[in-house]
């Protein structure tokens, strides 16, 4: 399709790494494209870094830099503004005064948003402009968009996300090579896709930030980080992955958010044993989903590269679009006003679980393990047995079984002589 | 998020079969969660049918009914025309006087949009009114409004669908059970997944309309249902299936769409082996999905129920809250005017092959099939042989060769006096 007429917006951009520089390079390379399909002219006005001398591998005239990013949110020439800073500070405040003046946001920042993004939500609709955030929740897979305007009419019960590319990775060669977990670790080093300091991916609270957000946008509620329950993946073993595959299970670090009857939510991040048959058990190496339940529609799954300059440039120029298109015709989208949301407490919820605890090879031990299985009201679905010199290992998979009461067990279990070490503790996800 | 203000919209549906059923039963039961959620209150004002005494497990006012579907379009009561219907009369004239009198028309009808669906946006973008289509090209998905909106300023080079479920069925029980074609076909019949004639399904016909409506978004130009040439599932052996699966590969039928450099596209239907670690590959049963490929974004996959009347609904009622939407606020969405396509022959295309040829089980047999290959250019990339008493049978799978010349390599294969039969062609898709 070809349109004629077409209005130039100029975009102010807070922020020149990977993902801005990525974005500044579609837009020159692009343009012509964007401009004949859309009507729409981008022009780059200024864009905002905290050093002038950084090599950025971007072509731009001199006098559209600048280190002062709060001139660039006041300039008038200005008509969106593009964060992609990261972090709460400075962005949070030159957010919050792009709004003010009216001027449509488009950011890429999940903490921020896991943090403050009600408020930040509120400050837009008071303003009546548009703060699209496609970018930060799964990043150039288009989940937002759809999940506000496609599904607004949908009941959705539950959210299940691979929102971590890092330890989908390291999971993912541990699973086809049989690696240990801080060998995979080391190879996601090398090749970048993990940092010197991994806590934020591999204790789960990247995967967190982005549980809040996906939260708070499928069921309409106030979830912060704060909120998320998170369990990380250093715990898990090459012989954890080798029961699961034979067992007919894929170990996955998910993102949860359930929504009960009583209008409770619960949101978590924890590793998970996903069955292989589940579209999710397929999502590997470094790639991101997010897998939706509704009352009508059933299952979806939305699946890509929830990171990288290209792809999280991607989503921000799909904003970018939106947001321009929405400023032609004078409108926006809406967030709306989000109440707090009631958290149901994580020793309240209830899945099967995959209970690995190495015992003294002695008679008698199974039944005592058994009975406490029993005696708090955890059901045992099926158990193997694997011998371990003068000791054993025992996998039980229970049947749906409360968190509280598998803790007792695990507690009363720790206490008998005959139990050596409880090893890794996964909740099992049903085949849907 | 709760909002007060609440503007009601006023629906008249034409057709009430399982979607437009499923339509109506979800209105009502979540029409107040959906008032509160969006700020539109959802009426149903009239609904057409062809007979007025089928039970319909539909409750609705007695003067809600009616045969005459011209009135409800020309009722001034009706805000937005919903299309559920099918086939091309009179769905197409129905659509077309709606817009003419700038009522917003949501259709899940793809036989309709992929033989006269660029004649309709067109006089959608003159009447300045919404045309929206979300269910007709992969049932539940939200795939248009990603690919339409989040997607509008990323070059998209392919697109590989699995959007007919009766085959993936199908496919999908060969390949678990061994079972042969014919007897998948007739648990998919007993299941209520495919007509008593199968035609559409396994000649690949619904596919292509399919796959024409979405080459048509995906590339901005105009393609229709004769653009795209297809091949169906019935030749399809459970022989093929098995060697697929040693060679490592799970048969699919897909619709591929393509664009090249040179600005021509190629749409086509076909069953192909696709790497079982592509993510299409795990695509089991009756779900569909769609994958992309797009230069700045990578990879992407929209996985979830293509039919069905509740997941279909769910479509359709995200396009209606957004014609609804549009309607408060004065705007509309385009697909704008579609060039005609500049379509590549199917001969011209090019991928690695699988081809499965029985021969006599004689000394040179081998060398002179080769030669052929040699003799068009397709160069062999591994071959597999096995016994059939007297015969052999070849398995070949060839680099990246031209569609014409394996077809020249196969007419003088099968003029040749050791070649016994010419089995399956298969397009090999390339691992992503």
């Amino acid at each position: 399709m070809v349109r004629v007429d077409s209005s130039t917006v100029t975009l102010g951009i807070l922020g020149c790494g990977n993902v801005g520089a990525a974005l500044v390079e579609l837009i020159q390379r692009d343009g012509d494209t964007i401009a004949a399909r859309t009507g729409i002219r981008l022009q780059i006005g200024r864009v905002a870094v905290r050093s002038l001398s950084k090599e950025r591998g971007v072509e731009l005239a001199g006098d559209v830099w600048t280190t002062d990013a709060a001139s660039v949110v006041t300039d008038p020439s200005i008509d969106v503004v593009v964060e992609v800073l990261g972090g709460i500070e400075p962005a949070h405040s030159l957010i919050s005064e792009s709004l003010k003046s009216a001027k449509p946001v488009v950011t890429a920042n999940k903490e921020l948003l896991a943090n403050v993004g009600a408020e930040l939500f509120a400050e837009a609709e008071i303003a009546g402009v548009d703060l699209l955030f496609e970018a930060a929740v799964a990043g150039g897979i288009p989940f937002v968009r759809p999940l506000r305007e496609s599904l607004v009419g949908e009941q959705i019960t539950r959210v299940m996300g691979i929102v971590n590319g890092t330890t989908n990775f390291i999971l993912s060669q541990m699973s086809a090579h049989g690696t240990s977990y801080a060998d995979a670790l080391a190879e996601a080093q090398s090749l970048g896709y993990a940092e010197r300091d991994p806590t934020a991916d591999v204790e789960g609270f990247d995967a967190g930030a982005k549980a809040a957000i996906i939260a708070s946008l499928a069921f309409g509620v106030r979830v912060v980080a704060g909120d998320v329950s998170h369990e990380g993946i250093a715990g898990i073993t090459a012989s954890d992955i080798a029961f699961a595959s034979q067992l007919g299970y894929t170990i996955k670090l998910l993102a949860i958010c359930d929504r009960f009857d009583d209008g409770s939510v619960a949101v978590r991040v924890h590793p998970a044993m996903v069955p292989d048959a589940h579209p999710l058990a397929s999502v590997r190496d470094s790639f991101n989903a997010v897998f939706v339940q509704g009352e009508a529609v059933g299952d979806l799954m939305f699946y890509g590269r929830g990171a990288g300059g290209f792809p999280t440039a991607s989503a921000v120029l799909g904003d970018v679009l939106d947001a321009s298109a929405n400023l032609r015709r004078g409108g926006s989208a809406s967030v709306g006003q989000l109440g707090r949301a009631t958290i149901r407490p994580i020793d309240e919820l209830e899945s099967p679980f995959y209970l690995n605890i190495e015992v003294a090879d002695e008679p008698g031990v199974l039944a005592a393990v058994a009975a406490s299985f029993g005696t708090h009201g955890v059901s045992i679905r099926s158990m193997e047995q694997e011998g371990l010199g003068n000791d054993a290992r025992l996998v039980f998979i229970t049947h749906v079984a409360r968190e509280a009461d598998v803790r007792s067990t695990l507690r009363e279990l720790s206490a008998l002589d005959a139990v050596t070490r409880i090893g890794s503790v996964l909740r099992v996800v049903e085949a849907s």
